[in-house]
């Protein structure tokens, strides 16, 4: 049996991300952008709104002209026209003299606020009563009051949401550099795993972890590709991993964890051009056994074969790396982190980080982690459980009702 | 002006969910199953697994053979062969006998357990020492430990996450019975509004909500599909809700919020075949001016202009409309909800319910909601936001410091 000859702690792991380039920049129209990783910082080239609109339908008015107006004392104006949506009104207004305008329209020249239709009552075609006081700049949006020109808008690695990509649509933003999405290749090992069209023989099962890898790496932005079921050999392997490699930006070899398929795996690794192996093994549970490789500047990783490992390995190490190369900066790819009490003692070994999956639940008010006990190899506990909470290196466990984080799937 | 003749509670609002279909059925391939929404329940064909597997590598035994042993009193056992990994052992053990086997092998017929190979050493090449005593089931997975044959696995209405993908493909489901996506038509009115890419004459704005509403009907795994910018007349607007009706699940109509071009939504909506104004605003703000209307059984919205309004309805109100029409079912589609303390007292009017976007913060290891205040005009304010979060219909404000709920965008 080779040892585990490079083992090291998660946060020493993830530090490898440092060695890895972002992808290259590649130009998509704002349509095709949501969800996409930003690659350019973006500025605002002109005051958002660019005139004063109002946010209300009614009048727009010298506030001066209503001062001290109420139901009993109100002050009367002069109607000189009204505001059309989408036009420069071609008068203006002074003091004692109003404007009818709809939402979003553009206030004439000399008025600072407008009227709710509400608070006034028309007396004839040209005279309407104001009943209240308006107060300087009363429903109105002042030009830059949403964004000023030159404006740092969003910055290079943001992941782009709803609302950001509405701000790139206000400036008129039509195409964006965007970085590519990475292609990740995944493959199965393993001479007891089958295709999901077979039916496994006494003693074989079905390849799970193509389908749950190939639904996280689409959850994660990146493009996957799957490579299929190659045999316990290094041979076969290594034909498959030069072929991955051609294609793709990253590959993830799930089924290592037992120790002849180990070696297969760090011997094709080993064969391929310039090879590196980072490290062979990480001090967390479960998920110990993970090889992180490198050739050619790509990452290979060799995953354990039980599916619920393989699962918080991606999630905890290999996500980072693929939002890594995927260029996101900052904190717009976090996972969602809820606090919670946990409902019964949990213990640990020292010296490994222990992920427990667990189910949320609301007790009287207030959110319970439930911790979903069971073997690795069964994806039920996946099914059921929410999210994972994690207990550190040098902690024996933790006590019921303890806060806990739980860092949830989504 | 028209009043609003028929404004209901955001309860109300969504209780005419009910009145809308789910969409059909169709057939796809596992791997493309990923985020849809199941259509079937899916019980369990077979045990999962089918035969007794080893979660480690070492010796399969029967634990009565290793009873009492220790270090310095090792029990001796006589290696009977291997259980080669994806084949049934064609040799069985009894009390003093072992076999080699991997991780997710096979044990052979009367063992019961497996010693991990840490705790044997080799003495020849049919003899190993073990210096722990196994219990029975120790490092196995027995049949049927992760599934029984039967069982329901999944729902009618489950939305599918990773770990639900990889049960399917653990029960060979190669293709899968999910509801259609719904298309949504987005349709953005106003004489104000111009496309992204025009240079806004003075007066006018571009056309956000189209980008807006597109990403966030992407985001709940709907289609969307844009119809442009429709003029502010019932004629033109009808037109392009006749077409859009035809081809889509539900209509979009963005830009209804002021006067004018609300008189002309309604005249548009109820011009169309059998039409029925549902209701015509919703006790919230923002979004007051929000109008709900079928026709041919497919909802149609009228949703105000602007764009934190035109943001807010649709997560509030139009997101649970589309996620019912999808198939969705019990909680599988639901916002994620985080408990934070307010950052500063938030004033509200009774009678309504008021979202207030805030932004999460940690202070002192907990989370605090931090409300970002700015008119319903203004994109940034959602640019800055996480989430949402609710003061009731009867409450008239907050105090720093209460615990909130935050509904995360995501």
């Amino acid at each position: 049996m080779k040892d585990f000859f490079n083992v090291v702690t998660i946060e020493q792991a993830l530090a490898f991300r440092s060695g890895f380039s972002e992808m290259e920049i590649e130009t998509v129209p704002l349509m095709d952008a949501f969800e996409r990783v930003l690659a350019e910082p973006v500025a605002a080239t002109e005051n958002l709104p660019d005139f004063r609109r109002s946010t209300m339908d009614g009048y727009a008015v010298c506030a001066t002209s209503t001062f001290g107006a109420t139901e009993s004392n109100p002050a009367y104006l002069t109607v000189k026209g009204t505001a059309l949506m989408g036009e420069t009104p071609d008068f203006s207004i002074g003091t004692g003299e109003a404007c009818r305008i709809s939402t979003g329209g553009m206030l004439p020249d000399g008025a600072d606020s407008v009227v709710m239709i509400e608070h006034i009552e028309t007396l004839d075609a040209t005279t309407i009563e104001v009943y209240r006081s308006a107060a300087p700049g009363q429903h109105v949006i002042e030009p830059g009051e949403d964004f000023f020109k030159d404006e740092i808008l969003l910055a290079d690695g943001r992941r782009l949401r709803a609302q950001e990509i509405g701000l790139l649509a206000a400036f008129g933003r039509n195409t964006l550099r965007v970085y590519r999405k990475p292609v990740v290749a995944i493959i199965s090992t393993g001479d007891e795993v089958v295709p999901i069209t077979e039916s496994p023989s006494p003693g074989k099962i079905r390849d799970i972890n193509t389908y749950t890898l190939t639904s996280m790496v689409k959850a994660c932005g990146a493009v996957p590709v799957s490579y299929g079921i190659v045999r316990d050999n290094s041979e076969s392997l290594y034909q498959t991993l030069s072929l991955s490699l051609k294609t793709s930006d990253m590959v993830l070899v799930s089924g290592g964890s037992s120790v002849g398929v180990r070696d297969v795996t760090i011997d094709a690794l080993s064969a391929l051009p310039q090879p590196r192996i980072l490290f062979h093994g990480i001090s967390i549970s479960p998920g110990k056994p993970t090889i992180l490789a490198m050739s050619q500047n790509k990452p290979l990783w060799g995953l354990p074969g039980h599916v619920v490992s393989a699962m918080i390995v991606f999630l905890k190490v290999v996500k980072p790396f693929i939002e890594h190369i995927s260029g996101v900066k900052g904190l717009s790819g976090q996972t969602i982190r809820v606090p919670a009490r946990l409902s019964r003692n949990l213990s640990s070994a020292q010296g490994r980080v222990d992920y427990v999956r667990v189910k949320l639940k609301t007790v009287d008010g207030k959110l319970v982690a439930d911790p979903i006990l069971g073997k690795s190899g069964l994806i039920n506990t996946m099914v059921k459980a929410d999210g994972l909470i994690e207990i550190g290196l040098n902690v024996e466990g933790l006590d019921q009702g303890e806060p806990v984080e739980v860092a949830l799937f989504n």
